[in-house]
């Protein structure tokens, strides 16, 4: 085989995340055997007076469909596998505790330890790291075609409940955690060049430097998932990957609900209007934050009298207000209004 | 995107394979949220006076590095994928619990709905089923080069203890549990047109099927992983994937033990015999069980002074008597003994 061999790329992911038996970081004490035996075995999950659940999730990236190597480093690549994965454990308001990598790689990645796999595997690790996860087992393989990255995390619910998409009831209270529509816009900053060059002289290199960093470095919003568990502060969450329409799509479904949100208070910064505004085919913001996806902040619903406790004890929490969209309906489907009337956005947006 | 949406995929596999709301087989109760959340969530962990843990393995096929759909069919696909997994659990002695599937479909594949990706997952389902293990979530994305599987598989140790592959000391004794090289050589009789017109008069059709199913189709030593465990028969054990050189030699460098076999010793079938004598492009049999990989058997070792008990009780339970090939011993590497010596085969052998 040209190129590294498996153990050679194994062992160098190793020297990066560490492996169990060499005790590099003490999260590392609850996967008792690791790389090297035929599965990794887990303790840790049953010291919670018998109430402990396991929360389990796995995204894939394919590079082509998911990202590209022209705008991304191998740095950033290991963060976001993480990031998509840990946001998934912030959805159900989960600690993140084991990952298990899948790596198929093609031939032109093997010959680079240093230029690609280090640097993938202290990204991975750096991001994994940071919410108390580490690396535990996996498996590499070669690939004749793409690079395809698998990441399963599993993580401990240590109070036996979590937060669903199922929970929501008409009446209840739309919020989300951030400003929707910044990573598709950055995405769209990096890929197309002729967007880079209008916008280079039109504005500051720090905001897009900010809305790229949002598509190639999504920040897991585990500190509130945890949060709106522990405090019993929404009755429905998610994470937000394929924008609005389609992710409270999903809640409405699981819960038996309908939307309905308000043009004016779906949250778009002003960075966005501003790139928006300086190049065109970026789209515009609204559309953006509707369809854009890949934003990976919260969204959770509440019932109206734990509104005022709620926004006050994430404001105080994260130091970010949450934002306020709109309600859960009794009707079906996410009906969005605002200037030009009301229509439904159901699923309404954009896929890999 | 062409063909179909990824919901559809999705929605028929687990038209096929159930999900946890449907209540279609006993085992899910495990799977308390399945298909839908961001994270599937367990439970059943904690119920064993605090002593369980979990066992975690991971494994991916990549289509034209692990198999081929010239010979492979999409059933026999599923249940491999399933079974290759399902064999680390074996070797840990871990009832296999939950699995989490990766797939990323290529545009040809996702328009066969019927001819690929139903019997797909009837077969993975068939597999997971009959050792007590079921589909939990998983993530589809579309590639645009190959197909590529990731199977993430959570089983129990309700004891608390695990065969690892660590265990072994020097004087133990090496065995496993059937015929090796088998599967190399169905793999060569699928592949290779020539083998096939070679040996379609002179050997039997029984022996080809036997042999093409050894590889299409392996079958995870679960209940023998459980009895090495539960009745403290073996010291050491692990499942074999990568031929007896390469499989062993791990086991003693996780021991830090050398082992010698003696050529004698190694199970060879009459079968593999037979057909490797028709058709020398095939390779020679002892080649095969040493270097050729994918027999899915359990290797375990054994204190000298446990081996009649547990050939006994092996063979009680299984119907099948292990075969003893060897010693582990104070040295280093895998040394094989045979009519031209002694030779060192350490690592040597197949990867991908």
């Amino acid at each position: 085989m040209p190129g590294l061999h498996e153990r050679e790329i194994i062992n160098a992911i190793l020297s990066v995340c560490g492996s169990p038996g060499a005790g590099i970081s003490p999260v590392m004490a609850g996967a008792i055997e690791g790389p090297g035996d035929d599965c990794a075995v887990l303790q840790g999950l049953c010291g919670h007076k018998g109430t402990g659940r396991i929360a389990v999730t796995t995204d894939t990236m394919v590079e082509g469909v998911h990202f590209s190597m022209d705008y991304f480093n191998p740095w950033f690549l290991g963060r976001k596998l993480a990031a998509v994965n840990l946001s998934d454990m912030a959805a159900q308001g989960a600690f993140p505790r084991w990952a298990f990598l899948n790596l198929a790689i093609p031939t032109r990645y093997r010959q680079c330890l240093d230029d690609f796999i280090l640097p993938f595997a202290e990204g991975l690790c750096s991001m994994l790291g940071a919410y108390g996860a580490m690396l535990s087992g996996g498996d590499t393989v070669s690939s004749p075609g793409e690079l395809v990255l698998s990441l399963t995390l599993m993580g401990e619910l240590t109070e036996g409940r979590w937060l669903s998409r199922s929970g929501a009831s008409p009446g209840d209270i739309i919020y989300c955690s951030g400003p929707l529509g910044e990573s598709a816009a950055g995405l769209a900053i990096l890929s197309m060049q002729s967007c880079r060059l209008q916008l280079r002289h039109k504005v500051r290199r720090t905001v897009l430097d900010r809305l790229e960093r949002r598509h190639l470095d999504p920040v897991p919003r585990i500190g509130l998932g945890r949060l709106l568990l522990s405090e019993n502060l929404a009755c429905a969450g998610m994470d937000m990957s394929d924008g609005l329409a389609t992710d409270l799509a999903h809640m409405c479904r699981m819960s038996g609900t309908g939307a309905e949100i308000h043009e004016e208070n779906i949250p778009v910064s002003r960075a966005l209007r501003s790139v928006c505004r300086q190049c065109r085919s970026i789209g515009n913001p609204l559309d953006l934050a509707l369809f854009g996806g890949e934003d990976f902040e919260l969204l959770w619903a509440v019932p109206p009298e734990r509104c005022s406790l709620m926004e006050a004890r994430v404001t105080s929490v994260t130091g970010r207000p949450p934002f306020m969209m709109g309600t859960m309906t009794d009707g079906h489907g996410v009906w969005l209004s605002g200037r030009y009337g009301r229509r439904e956005i159901t699923f309404m947006g954009y896929e890999h």
